[in-house]
């Protein structure tokens, strides 16, 4: 067993969600959820079938964000993994509907940072071991810090 | 710090639900998910206590899952994890139960495919990192490639 | 690329929820959802902003364990990861509210056990692989063992 | 405002699930929801939809299900509402996906008892007030009772 | 059919949710999930059994409030309806779970209020239509208004 | 007791929301649970205190829209009940997360039709009993009717 790491596309003003899943409906189940959550959004997805034909399975209404999703499946090639690149939406906006999916097992990393991904690989195939989702604190926050965030998640309207 | 893999037992026609949970109520708690949620289901189940005693701890309605499930625990020997083998039933007829369940952290994965675990071993005990689940993709589906598995999940009556 | 080994502090009596996110935003959430879940909880969270100003975001109610929480993010250094230390609530309480907080992508673990956290390091930065939750399993539960698990869950009231 | 009472059918082995919702994209979901949950189940559903056609929209995968569905939406005339009557499967199966189908407003009742359905007609049109499900209690049960019952949640599999 | 206004007893201290489900294993989780969701709760609850013996099912840890649940159930005689008498807790810490339980079709409603339940009465039994929940607004808030709840809700730290 | 009916201020464009709920905390989390599901949303909402000060609590970004809901809320004078005006986003956007919303009981209906609600009006206050939403339906749809709604569904790109 070989450890490997990934770096993945996230193309300008995209955001990445990327899961583990169990079955092919995934890719038409997640799209379904997408459209029926944000109006407007933009997205492309990709879902690395396991067995039979072994496809990345390819759904989406952009075309550059489903071409980086194919290519970020190529570069993770890990059996039931799947990426989803989105914009004029965020992750908050759809992740809940994502997780209740009834074909997600679990969603390693939700992100607009750079990512780089760690896997196992066998003889058999790869799996994802886990992600590094942008950059390592540099401190903690103090008193302006906590006033800051207050303030910022107040301004986007995001909390009362 | 030591990397270990370990191959799960899958028997002929099973599923595998590979997940990290907190309590060992989660035996007794998914005993009564899966009951409730298929008619018919037939699983065997397994959770790694891992203070106290520190036992298998194992519920099922099928003595072949049941045992498989066993020896997959054994195997694994990674403290708070558990691992369902399913039959009459597929993953998404139970996955968002499961993670509804209040003990349940996380989902592994959920599959029929060959499966490695890769883990840490420390002199403390074992912790899963990720899974291999079946085989890396051999290419993007094409045009034939979209059409065939828009048919299927309609034919199987998935979709509509 | 590097793996790391990282022991989290988990006071007396305190239960750790180690998990994944995505946003500033994580931090009032989550301290929402435990206040508003058990009354008389005593917590303190810790959450690793991976851009911007990149520092560990911190909220709770109790000064010992948002000290520990805060010290555990030091520790991990891995973006956009959380840890919540609750006292006078156990996860079971509070995990189906934490997995369904909309920033939250997944959850490690929830235990009371000593936790290793296994992490890959990089030059941009750090990610979790995987935790080891206390023990390994010694052996499988005998007839004795299913009765005591059985009895206790009843005395403890979690189970009719 | 006039109040009407309406009996609805319930064919010999079936479950009635009676809900509001609020699009016709509740008929193509809630069919996957069915299909997706219970291998084997055997249902019919319908929508009275209430704007544009006003047509009844209906889905199933047994026909003689299907036409009851249909009756009972007929018999009920109130917009917004639907009804599945379904075999080889439990309201208990099913329950939590129909809740969190994201058209489904609530679920009025889940029921093999005879039902009656309290409406209020108006000029505009019709709404459900409420549902008769089965007989009024006749009296407590004592211990004799919580011991059947007990019993027979074990019996069932149902309870551990 | 003949409409009918009952009075619910809620105890002095004590909250109420009101609800309606399917079959008599909803009184067994719901006291599990009553248990499992806030330590030291008190509870009583008790459901109306509408086929078969036709008895009040009744769960709970507090006589005070199982006597007090039992009365309502008598009082309401409605099919396949329950109540939930609780202190220690408030219906926000519970509601999500409860709404979450696997037989639960609705909850008509959670409060310290006055409770009067409009009820349909015919030949065959008794239908919840709804309820009058506390008292009727007697204006909009102004400035001050928004002021007061605004800061009384971070009094009580539910929100940032 | 005395039958009500009151119909609802629907403006232009926007859907409406109606739903019970148990506490004032209600109108801020509807507030973040709104503008954190669909950027862009467009609403206004208003909730009956039933006890205290018994006012008409108020949130919203949308004047006009803010302004009817509060129109609605003083129409309906039904303690614990909410309603919802929305824009720029559609009923299935959000209607998964206000049904999980920790206060919210049940919701009665989700629409763009004209909405008229039946209430109970007692001398302690008044209560919601059903809705009519929209028409009632002209008859059952046939093959023509399927294929139209089949293939709407998936011109806006809601199903594949």
């Amino acid at each position: 067993m070989e450890l490997v790491t990934v770096k993945l596309v996230i193309p300008e003003g995209a955001n990445l969600i990327l899961g583990q899943s169990h079955f092919i409906k995934t890719v038409e189940d997640l799209y379904e959820i997408l459209v029926g959550t944000v109006p407007g959004i933009k997205f492309g997805l990709a879902f690395c079938e396991s067995s039979g034909e072994c496809l990345v399975r390819v759904e989406g209404n952009d075309p550059e964000l489903t071409q980086a999703a194919t290519e970020n499946a190529n570069r993770l090639a890990a059996g039931h993994t799947f990426n989803i690149l989105l914009k004029n939406a965020f992750p908050i906006n759809v992740l809940n509907a994502v997780k209740l999916c009834p074909e997600v097992c679990r969603v390693f990393c939700a992100t607009a940072n750079p990512v780089e991904v760690i896997l196992a690989q066998t003889e058999q195939g790869r799996g994802i071991l886990g992600v590094v989702d942008g950059l390592s604190p540099k401190g903690v926050e103090a008193e302006d810090g906590k006033a800051w965030r207050h303030e910022i998640l107040r301004k986007f309207g995001y909390k009362k």
